[in-house]
């Protein structure tokens, strides 16, 4: 940590706060410069923070210097991690290694529609079935998912397709029952600082994908990873999604730099998901190209039979030549990353 | 809802789109340019959302036009609302004829600290005492509040001080809890789209303090309150809190054009806390100088007895000099606007 | 400037930032943490500008400590000061003991327009007449003023009534023109990094309102003035007119908390744009009412005596009970917050 | 143009409506619905513009339906264009056939390191060489650039290496001698909405190389071209260069949704900027990955013999094995979109 003081400070307020920073067992290094002195702090920064030194008489700003973020971080654990999504004798890596193309409906509306839908994911080359049977909408009249019957229905797909099944749970009080049906659990964009649900995901004992928050900096994002590491949990995935800004012609702004971004500072994997960053079928297949050139270590897609009549996202669901584009592109560009296809590693013992 | 058709639809994309709005009662005028036809939509607009009319052939966009929100709109309740908060017999109201000031610490950290601050906070002319028992935090490793314990000690703080309590609820499990001790459930920023606590608070029985989303717009906002209107308690009270923007001077940016827009577009109160907004105490009295000027229904803000020793946001509390220049403004400025002080419309029977 | 130096950077990597610190007559403090080592540089601050320090082995970050503006700050130059518009004889004060309103049309459309926009604006109590001859238009199809005639029509309404002209340029070629009509040359918010333009103005011996660009920081903004500072013109008042952000209910967010934290950084006056910000009439007088007791130094507002038929803006331009409201609040609350009418200490002499 | 009418808007406001667009030869159909009207216009949009129809009576809003610029849409031109750039009998081509690499110094400093930087450009592939004679630059004691020296510096190493020269002007009263010497002209992110600016380069003869605005929409940046096109040139090539968020881990936000929006929008060719998006040399080479996969037309990069030294923008330059890397990434990855390096089509004739 960084003391910066106001250049009307007197040596009083100087000694002032080395004073502090010696009393919870922490040095203190003055430089005076010729305008103004800074303090660099050395020691435990937990007990630094609890000084309030922003409060103390001459003190303009304190800067802190390290990474909030411990577990997740990649200092201390500088090889990248692989997490395993999928019941025993069929997990789908998701990491460094491999490419993972996960696919299937906005929200689960029924069995049919979730079967073809998952075996248009399956034909496309998708090795995990996404799927969402709680819905967190905007609007209280739009359709809120179908609870526990969607789970139902994802786990009987699962059963006569062999696709894992990746979730979205959205209140702290279904994570055990998500958990019971799921393989994954999503925390949604909307939720990724609800920490009580990042608590309860932490200690569900499966594999998390969480999603980037809408407007959240990439280290409020991994300190919400730290919340679920922090209960035992480091079988998390990451999913940038897009962020709010000021351009409209898109719904979000992919923010791709951050995957590089995370990969550097983080050892946790990291996939985009490119229909619900743009809201635009059209832009799903060149934003799945960029994101697998960038690095990303997977993509998450919206398909559906019959986009017209889907409940949540038509717009942004593909079918037909626009899906195998899609195939083609998630075949074919990741060798070219030096990546498998996820399939290939698929642990069966 | 207007239908943009794109300049190379064809007489049967067009015939198609009318075919559709027709099959759910809905009527479709056509309207031909030189470049491409527009279609205006009369009808129920709930129906109009299950077409995906996005997703059909030669739509080039979909504009809704109506405001998606209903109980909370003012378009049917012409009339600004008034919220009572507190027991039976000491009912303070914020509305479109007072102005209220609530002040309290960040959190509740010690029944001395929390009396201590209530006093402040009273003798400055606060009419309702806030203080939080669960505090969400960006960081596992923060201070998470003290829980039920804290309620305890808001509870018995409002029988010696007879402030009524508005205490924030970060769990939808905690709901019913928090209801029993408070007067008023507050929301917060990070929780303004978790829908299962929104539902929850909308039966709890108390009034509401929502808190706009960090980067939430004005209709995501409204749209939150009808979630909970929807369950049956229109006792909410927004409060503006800034949004998150590219400007690093302030932690957020307050959205002061929100107070006069809110208040042409819904019914119900509308507040602003001056103190999360800025992150600095040196902008608290400006700050609510503009929001009693502006119009808002009241301000609260953040009073410490120590900040340097605040386990929570001590930076920005406020005490000393700058209480009394708020306390001034909170007892003058209001009159110009010719509102009253809230204490002099308390419900007391 | 405080260096922050990687985990892994080595002894030598330390050693080869504090000899090429001292080898520019610097002195470098190091503070090795547990983690990291941090390096406080003191001296001549744009001499370790240059040295790219941030390009050397194992430094992981530079971090700026005092500001980048000099001739703009108030570090040195304590007192606040007032800007003089209008010609010997009748000069407008703008500065912290008054409060200034400036209004009249977005643009210049003809003789009549502009006298019956400028009778209004008096009546109303505007002591400055704004008005455009130059228009920066998003749309090159757009109206974009009459030229060096608008700047007649300027002279010629200063003439009948009185009031010195606010005017904006939009190219450094046009300086000189201008300088020769104008009382008070505008740049506009698309010139605020227009550098060119800026030196120009800065020798153009006229005052100078510095309008805030749509995203720029608050201190890129105290950098644009110290452009025109530099060329020895201090004659500068900043203009907040709203920033891009993502809520769309308003054309730009007035960043309010802007007025409070220029006046503590610079010495220069600050004014609001309460039209342009808002894009919409209904919030002009709530907006000016904000600005007024923020502690802002004065308005400008947009009146048209036919917003019908204005060629720019017309939907944000004051008349009829609108402009009447507006009259009363900058009549009246600029006392409340101990400030005069300018019209009270026009300088005559 | 669609008109939509308040809920409370009378018959009266209606036909006042439609009577004033008949009065400029339009024709309005009105469709009512349940709580509003609205009003489809079909006619010229220009004249409809004057009309100011959200002054009037009962209006609630007005949106506009078809886009703004004509000259740069792919509406009327479905065929993507290539802007060939250079002397007669060596022009490069920037176009959908092929990927242009452009890299060179941020500021040209001296000939020696000005044809060290385009040696290394070269023999990493680069086809054109960038560097800055005239730099706009936040502080006004930065480093402005060599100026006309510059321009004769980057002349003798295009006579020495072959390489066509980009180079950026920022002042309207330069941009013939700008042209004189250079084979592009760049208008930089500060100056996108420079319309004096826009228009003088519109008219200089040679191609040009416009940079998106810091915050600007696609839509304002197109219109910023239709500035120049308007002119009579419309050879220019379009570069996106990240956008203002905020997100601190990068200096802008790359927008890499924006180049197939643009692409669909436009048949402008638009190439890259990882360099300035990212502002750190370790994202270059991923987020080249990422513009090439994505489908943009080429990239601009900065390189530099000795970042150490340079007086613009170090940190972010290229060299070594960074260099080695991108250079590898540029011969490779266009082939698997398609595209040839834009060496193998210049035209010699």
């Amino acid at each position: 940590m960084v003391v910066v003081m106001s250049p009307d400070a007197t040596d009083q307020d100087i000694a002032h706060v080395v004073e502090r920073v010696e009393s919870v067992g922490g040095r203190a290094f003055v430089s005076k410069g010729v305008e103004r002195a800074i303090i660099g702090l050395v020691g435990d920064i937990e007990s630094f923070h609890h000084l309030n030194l922003r409060t103390l008489r001459g003190v303009a700003a304190v800067h802190r210097i390290s990474d909030p973020y411990k577990l997740v971080s990649r200092q201390h654990h500088p090889q990248r991690s692989t997490v395993w999504v999928g019941p025993a004798g069929h997990q789908v890596p998701i990491g460094p290694d491999t490419f993972t193309f996960i696919a299937g409906p906005c929200a689960v509306e029924s069995p049919e529609q979730t079967v073809d839908a998952a075996r248009m994911a399956a034909s496309a080359g998708a090795t995990l079935l996404r799927g969402g049977a709680y819905k967190p909408r905007t609007s209280p009249y739009a359709f809120q998912g179908l609870g526990i019957e969607g789970l139902q229905i994802l786990a009987s797909v699962r059963a006569s397709t062999g696709l894992p099944i990746v979730t979205e749970v959205v209140d702290a009080r279904d994570v055990e029952t998500v958990a019971e049906h799921a393989d994954m659990l999503q925390v949604g964009t909307r939720n990724m600082a609800n920490f009580g649900l990042l608590q309860e995901v932490g200690r569900a004992g499966k594999p998390v994908l969480l999603k980037r928050g809408m407007t959240a900096t990439i280290e409020e994002w991994l300190m919400a990873a730290e919340y679920i590491a922090q209960r035992g949990n480091l079988d998390i995935v990451l999913c940038e999604r897009g962020i709010r800004t000021f351009e409209p012609a898109t719904r979000n702004t992919l923010d791709i730099s951050a995957i590089p971004v995370v990969q550097a500072l983080s050892h946790l994997p990291i996939i985009v998901d490119p229909s619900h960053a743009a809201g635009r079928k059209d832009l799903v297949v060149p934003l799945t190209r960029a994101s697998i050139a960038v690095g990303a270590d997977g993509v998450i897609v919206d398909v559906h039979p019959t986009p017209e009549t889907a409940l949540c996202d038509g717009p942004q669901a593909l079918l037909g030549s626009e899906l195998r584009d899609l195939a083609q592109v998630v075949r074919q560009l990741p060798k070219v990353m030096d990546r498998l296809d996820a399939s290939a590693l698929v642990r069966r013992s």
